[in-house]
């Protein structure tokens, strides 16, 4: 298993983390296989989607604010529930498909890290599953 | 693959089945690999969020129930086309990262069983990836 | 890994592709393991619900329409930011088991789909993970 760091600027933000993806790619020399990108945060998640224009992300982002309103009322009284809720919508896992040594996305697919709950010091873990 | 049995008591909860999944993995000696937690339901699903806070599923749970109204004008006859709709948001999947025995979580992070249409009995189909 | 082709033709829909996934099954001799379906497409997810009634893929359709409508003033310009959107809400990959030859689905579980941008010629990727 590897780890990475994501360091977070904004209460709700989405984070580009393909490279960092990539490099564990390459580092652990796959081939082919899998990989199994984990967000042990219960106030972030993983998502893949469009990164070629930033837009995407700020359009993502805005919708889920204005969908869950931080300051509706919530029982759990730490004031991020509507992030604790973002998380079960999004999801705490991806699993992509490595061949040929590469990540196989989309032409336009990046990884994401959603925060929901930032700025903080965040981990991802990745486990790989090489095909023989 | 193994199974597990979940009783749901609500027409809507989040069942704690962490305590059933790490029952798995020590039952079948997993030391590293993946488990995926998969249910068969359509008017179910998956998610991983914070376990200390009862009060943060009652929060999601809540959320979803006043986003999808079970009395919309829907089409499906059954009367639990809201059901079937949180079960797509949520997913019906997750993977979860093993490692020296355990299942590799965050420290809030537990396993939950979602239900959309109980009370009910239900079924978790585990798999189980070993690595070398 | 295994590639399949999906025509869509409208511009929001679920198409059920179970049937092209057990093919591959079938052809690739699989009989106990693992099956990752991915999207490779930022307007397009992947998601498991009832295939019996197809009433229940138009009230889930219709639903994520009225959530997230079209023409919601977003800063992304190709007018498709809410099928970036939904992609990220219904996610890019599912896990299935494998077992004595068969996908491991529930009763009504069907595999679809999900177009946000159609009608389009998309594709599916498909990762095998046998066990010994």
């Amino acid at each position: 298993m590897r780890e990475i760091q994501v360091r977070t600027n904004k209460r709700t933000e989405m984070v580009d983390i393909t490279c960092n993806i990539e490099k564990v790619v390459s580092d652990e020399k796959i081939i082919e296989g899998l990989i199994v990108v984990f967000v042990p945060h219960t106030t972030a998640a993983v998502t893949i989607n469009e990164g070629a224009d930033p837009d995407v992300k700020t359009d993502i982002t805005n919708f889920l604010l204005n969908l869950i309103l931080k300051d509706k009322a919530f029982k759990h009284s730490e004031g991020n529930s509507d992030a604790h809720i973002k998380a079960s919508i999004i999801g705490s896992s991806e699993t992509i498909i490595v061949k040929n040594g590469r990540l196989i996305l989309g032409t336009w697919q990046h990884i994401f890290f959603f925060e929901g709950d930032g700025p903080r010091n965040r981990k991802v873990f990745i486990e790989i599953i090489k095909k023989e």
